[in-house]
């Protein structure tokens, strides 16, 4: 069975990935892009070393547009990013059988609750599934063990996150962008350690 | 790394398991008991055909007494089933770095809170992780797909739930079992169909 995974390049999508690819699914990894800025390099080059399928949907700018004035509004990027996740879910989720993305237990945003899990599924008759019952440190573990990991701190050059052309955007706008997404460091796989 | 499975002989806690052993962990299956009735065969049997590790693990008898009594004052099982799972986990998390059951995203009872969850790990040094990030349908469909699964109306015979070792004692109180606990058929893990 198809399965598509929202995918980043980080350690969290590419593991979720893994795990539906040894239960024989056939995954497509998509990571999502709005037209303004191709963050989709440093996704691409991931699922390639990983030896996945890989596709890149473009989604209506307009919600680029619209997650941005929220950031704007809020001086915060919370409600924005999460608002460009649901998007991407509902986009693809009418086009697969199964979804997954790589939220972890720990993670807050971008999270889908319960309610909207099973609205999801009723709706459009799919199947989603993340890493919610995995904490961070096995998600760290596993990852250590299995993928070449390369950890730098993320800039629009090595990073698919939907950050990425959003701060594209906002600079635009001429606002800061260092207090909104303070710099962090960021694991990046870069192929298998152990497949 | 060594991993603690809590383990029934279900497909939930068969696929956490082999998620585990997928990804190079020393599995060990671990089924409760309080030496009441060994409802642990069933568990060891499918233990057994998927080549896994098995331990039964004794608990004090009190535990299984004092969900018995709870059991009996709400009429309904879940919070003294729920109080088991938790003393099962707290007892084996002690011993083990990871420990793993087999709670899906839809399982009300069994279940540990989010908070339960970082206290248990910080308390104990411990990793727990859980199927809450999958739902029923892609539990039964990857289960369908790997495992070879017996379905039959559960009995303390074909079950190593702990509900099996709760019947024989409400049976000894006198008590009616089939109120507390109605019918249902369940789904045994016999082997592998694809390993």
């Amino acid at each position: 069975m198809k399965a598509a995974v929202l995918y980043s390049g980080g350690k969290d999508s590419s593991l979720m990935a893994t795990i539906l690819d040894k239960f024989g699914y056939d995954v497509e990894l998509i990571t999502i892009n709005f037209g303004l800025f191709d963050s989709s390099i440093p996704a691409a080059k991931s699922a390639k070393n990983l030896g996945f399928k890989h596709k890149v949907i473009t989604l209506n700018r307009e919600i680029l547009d619209d997650a941005v004035d929220m950031i704007i509004e809020d001086n915060f990027p919370n409600n924005g990013i999460n608002y460009i996740h649901h998007q991407a879910i509902e986009y693809v989720a009418a086009q697969y059988d199964v979804i997954a993305d790589g939220t972890r237990r720990e993670d807050r945003i971008p999270k889908l609750t319960m309610s909207e899990i099973q609205s999801l599924e009723d709706r459009l008759d799919v199947q989603y599934l993340n890493l919610t019952g995995i904490g961070y440190k096995t998600v760290n573990d596993i990852s250590d063990e299995i993928f070449e990991l390369e950890k730098k701190e993320s800039d629009i050059y090595n990073s698919s996150d939907y950050e990425m052309e959003v701060r594209v955007l906002l600079k635009q706008k001429g606002c800061s962008i260092d207090e909104i997404f303070p710099q962090h460091i960021q694991s990046k796989v870069i192929g298998w350690k152990i497949k």
